[in-house]
């Protein structure tokens, strides 16, 4: 190996309109690089109560157990399901997508007995369905999720919590396209167990889950019969951390902790509804602007997430070449269809930072120009004005 | 909650010299607020194949399973042994510090029968009560701390990784604390699982665990009866994303990892040896101003650490008033004693970026002043020339 052939790293600049990463707010990149505390520094510490405090805010609730996973998103799913869950206990997972998915088979993992509550990708799952599984029969769990990644659709939540806690179960959301690019409200609705991802609607690059465990949660995890069997995501523990007691547990993130502390700020500084409704804004005139070209989103208009539109591709359309020529020629990165829905769909994210008029603009121009080289079908020239109307309006 | 009353990012400067996070290298800094890039984006998908390269030549292995698991070292050992470990495997763990008592607590989660091989908290564990206590029966897995970072031990390998291949078992290693500050030979000693984290002697923040799998580790996995119990650690599935499909499994942590390839170009740019012998004579200097200052380090001259040193806290000497003078007067971080060391030792770390002359030269003359104070039975003005010689003589 010569050390000689690895290059100074030099990134392209992109617009990131892919289902996540968004694109980062440069208070934040710069926030990254910060000087590292030590993790059971004072300072440190602070600045994790603030975190805690800033995400209460942003879930919407009172949880005690509130604080920043030291992994990815999915570690999020995986530590709310491995601290509640135990060999045998009955859980009901809704999937109508890629994420409800990953929900079951972690939950085949940790010996569950699984009962699916499947409904087409694209759709929302109806929450009588959700009641209808449960049967009024005991369940330790019911997972569902708000946002699905892979298709743009919202789930309706409240409804499903009530239906699992009149069995006594806990519920579970994934929140990780949905927190910071609208509404969620864990204590509102009587959600028990959530977690979510810094690379969405926090315009932070990826790194940490946070997570909230209402005291229901809190009271399974005191009652389990077995040793949670992750150690670095066993709750008990992290909370010695995350808590009064500061007893190392493992070594935190701390320099994407300064990260996320400051897109938590960025979210506040804003304000929530001003946030939501810049997201709700260019959602509008986005689908305007597709409307006008022709093209489709895949979910019902009464389910659709602002934040992630998934674009049905047009018939003979080279999903990889348009994907690929954005990417090259404008460097804007958008997503592909993931599962079932590979090559059917394009995924174009507007959260957070890149939920922006001119990432709108620009998308739909570039989008409109290579369609037409690729000879799709669509309405040309009235895509651009249809989004700028509805800027105008606003 | 008042947005306002939020103060700006801010942390203070500080020489870290405990057992990790480390001081970090300005340039890794930087890394960490380049442009984020997508984490399928053809761009990032070459740097993944850089860092996986770099990781290879550092672990000194040609194991293709070598990479970085997104969370912190913590993770990486439990990634090595949840892979690996099924119910009812018989695991022997070498015990003689608190990291290799976490090894034991994830083994026993995991359902396996525990073989617990103990030495006193500052001792090695000799090899042959490793055989011993394999007592020439089939094992699934040794596990041993390379570098105990509790105790600034450092145990010698190779043998053990011999007794356990001649019962069948692998061997597992804790590189957390040893990886780019001493030799770390996997392929040499005949390891099949080795783990590190980022925020030790690579000068990183923490984020991150390199890992690497032998063929033996890999044909174990293949084998499984069941399914690895953690979705998000399984690496059947993670390196499809490091490996040559590049299929989606979780979102890597991108500017982390930016950072970790400045860390190791760093490394490999001052040079192997080089770094190993700066990490050596600084070392050196430290023992030789404690020595003349009338401290002991707690380790066995034969067995220690450069890059982690236990001074042994004399007896009357408050603990928390030293470090917390040292923290708030000097800025510098060390670190206190863990589990049975509590209280006994300071842990003072000369790691990567932070194994400098200057860093050597404060700590020892802060210290002196410190136990001044507080009327501690030291020799006092001569540790600074004793360290000084050191360097001069290099």
């Amino acid at each position: 190996m010569d050390i000689q052939n690895f290059k100074k790293l030099n990134p392209s600049p992109r617009t990131l309109m892919g289902p996540g990463p968004s694109d980062i707010h440069p208070r934040v990149l710069q926030a990254l690089a910060a000087p590292t505390l030590g993790h059971m520094d004072p300072e440190f510490i602070a600045l994790m109560d603030e975190i805690k405090q800033l995400l209460q805010e942003l879930f919407r609730t009172r949880n005690e157990m509130t604080f920043a996973v030291s992994a990815t998103g999915s570690a999020g799913m995986e530590c709310c399901m491995v601290n509640v869950i135990e060999r045998g206990d009955r859980v009901v997972i809704a999937q109508n997508g890629v994420f409800g998915g990953r929900m079951a088979d972690i939950a085949l993992r940790l010996g569950a007995e699984l009962v699916l509550v499947e409904a087409p990708f694209g759709e929302i799952i109806p929450p009588i369905a959700v009641k209808e599984a449960l049967g009024g029969k005991p369940a330790k769990l019911v997972g569902v999720v708000h946002a699905e990644t892979s298709t743009g659709v919202r789930q309706p939540i409240e409804e499903i919590a009530g239906y699992a806690r009149d069995v006594g179960a806990l519920t579970m959301v994934d929140c990780v396209t949905s927190l910071g690019g609208i509404d969620v409200d864990l204590d509102g609705w009587g959600v028990d167990l959530a977690y979510s991802g810094t690379q969405k609607c926090l315009s932070c690059p990826p790194g940490l889950s946070p997570v909230s465990f209402s005291e229901r949660a809190v009271d399974v995890l005191r009652n389990r019969k077995s040793k949670v069997v992750s150690w670095y995501l066993d709750v008990t523990m992290l909370l010695n951390y995350w808590g009064g007691e500061r007893a190392y547990h493992h070594t935190a993130p701390i320099n994407m902790l300064y990260g996320l502390r400051e897109a938590l700020l960025i979210f506040f500084e804003e304000g929530r509804e001003a946030v939501f409704a810049r997201h709700r804004l260019n959602h509008k005139a986005l689908a305007a602007g597709l409307d006008a070209m022709g093209l489709s989103l895949l979910p019902h208009v009464d389910y659709r997430l602002p934040q992630l539109n998934a674009i049905v591709i047009p018939d003979g359309v080279n999903d990889g070449a348009v994907r690929g020529a954005l990417l090259n020629q404008y460097h804007i990165e958008i997503g592909g269809g993931l599962g079932s829905l590979k090559g059917k769909v394009w995924r174009v994210g507007l959260m957070g930072h890149a939920a922006r008029r001119e990432n709108v603009l620009v998308f739909l121009g570039a989008l409109e120009a290579l369609l037409t080289q690729q000879k799709a079908p669509i309405r040309t020239g009235v895509a651009l004005s249809a989004a700028h109307e509805v800027f105008c309006e606003a």
